[in-house]
């Protein structure tokens, strides 16, 4: 018997108690702060063991996986590390890891294993309502060790995302947070500022978007509160990114006003450029 | 019997062409520039009568609808000129209509019944392979009378973009073009930056992609030429756009520049502005 404690029933603590629940031998134990989120829990068969009293439920686990905001996980572990085993797997699901590893590592070490992980599954939604069995079903979750990283830690982290469904990645805690810049919290500042630039200068036009709007914005309707959090851990990133951002749409700008004809190569060039990328995106 | 001459049997005049083929009383007749195009149109029975002479497909037409790039329109209707009698209905599909009915309008003056149109209908992919007779269906079709059109012409045009399963809208053509830059031209734009910043600064990241990524650069997938095309036809507009998405962008490098803590109010309200109206948009 395998003993998870899931820290915050929200739609990724909810995932993984419904995942882990199908599979045999696991006993899961659920930690939360609202007493009402815990009682709609049991209500729903999810979870053996309900306590708003995290020593409690973490008390015995061989595997403890935060599940809460990135700006509150250092209180929530401090807070646990009593009923840690030194042989407790402690892993985390924050979407941004350079913060969370450069303070958990330093704490839990000699009195857990500990390594970050950053399943990346999820949704517009959020909380436990829009908690599936098959969120990770097929997803992508990077395990992020540091050099100091215990190989024990990775090695019992990805066999238990490798049970939810994962294709298991390992990536550098500062590079990961690099990566998801790129291809996540610059995607989802795009689409908002996308939407607020339409609805400052042209309101009227929401009425006339189809598909293409619908879906280059569709993460814009993500927890504001969560993404704001994402967004300040990752700050430089974040900002990195979106300057280089600017520096393509600027050099859009320049070719459209130097141009009065009707053919631009390199603006075709641009379009190209990207249409092929994207293109190997897709066959992936 | 209702004769349609489609001009350009591509990905929106072969769908029109198998939609209209489907009704009661309409007879197809394609031109192509190129034969082997029509060839293909024969063979999977597309349209009654081929040919690539564009007067003998035009002679005799109710309704010709060009389906051919903005920037050869003028030409091709001009050839078309002689076949054209003065009820015959012409109208296009272009994505920008400033350009092509400012040039279409007073070359047809009494020689036809013109009014533009946008079908908002389409997919990343193009040409007849990617023809289908649902292409039409719920989508929305926007027709762009001047205050010189004449009423004849609009209803003409309105009923046969309903036959084809379209909700027909009106917009005079300078506010339909800023309408399309911010819905659909600025938001290429953007899911194509998105792709390229990442391929110049951070290529290692394409392999952490998700659904998220995915959607939001969707678009970026569609034809270069075409693209190009449209947003040269449509520059003022859309480059007006993208200083207004990239002002959107630099208020939140701004705030994520000034902020060291892990709460930002006006970031918060950036992103909830955002998701106010795109949780809107979720429910039409």
């Amino acid at each position: 018997m395998t003993r998870i404690a899931i820290l915050g029933p929200g739609l990724l603590g909810g995932s993984i108690a419904l995942a882990m629940e199908s599979l045999p031998g696991a006993e899961i134990r659920l930690w939360g702060r609202r007493a009402e989120v815990l009682e709609e829990a049991a209500r729903r068969g999810i979870g053996a063991f309900h306590s708003t009293r995290l020593c409690e439920v973490v008390d015995g686990a061989d595997i403890v996986v935060a599940c809460v905001p990135v700006g509150v996980m250092e209180g929530v572990i401090r807070e646990a590390l009593p009923a840690l085993g030194t042989k407790t797997l402690v892993t985390d699901v924050g979407s941004v890891k350079g913060t969370v590893v450069r303070v958990l590592g330093p704490l839990l070490e000699g009195k857990a294993l500990f390594v970050g992980s950053h399943p990346m599954a999820g949704s517009e939604k959020t909380g436990l309502d829009a908690a599936r069995a098959d969120l990770f079903q097929g997803s992508v979750c990077i395990v992020t060790p540091e050099p100091a990283t215990s190989p024990e830690a990775v090695t019992k982290a990805s066999l238990f995302w490798e049970k939810l469904g994962c294709r298991v990645r390992q990536l550098d805690p500062v590079v990961h947070d690099q990566v998801c810049a790129r291809i996540s919290h610059v995607p989802h500042v795009a689409a908002a500022a996308l939407v607020n630039a339409v609805a400052q200068r042209c309101p009227e036009a929401f009425g006339f978007s189809g598909p293409g709007f619908r879906d280059t914005t569709r993460v814009a309707g993500g927890a504001p509160s969560m993404w704001t959090e994402i967004l300040l851990s990752n700050r430089e990133a974040v900002s990195q990114g979106l300057r280089a951002l600017v520096d393509q749409l600027e050099e859009v700008i320049a070719l459209l006003e130097q141009n009065e004809g009707s053919v631009s190569a390199p603006l075709d060039a641009f379009l190209s450029a990207a249409k092929q990328r994207r293109d190997q995106l897709r066959l992936r």
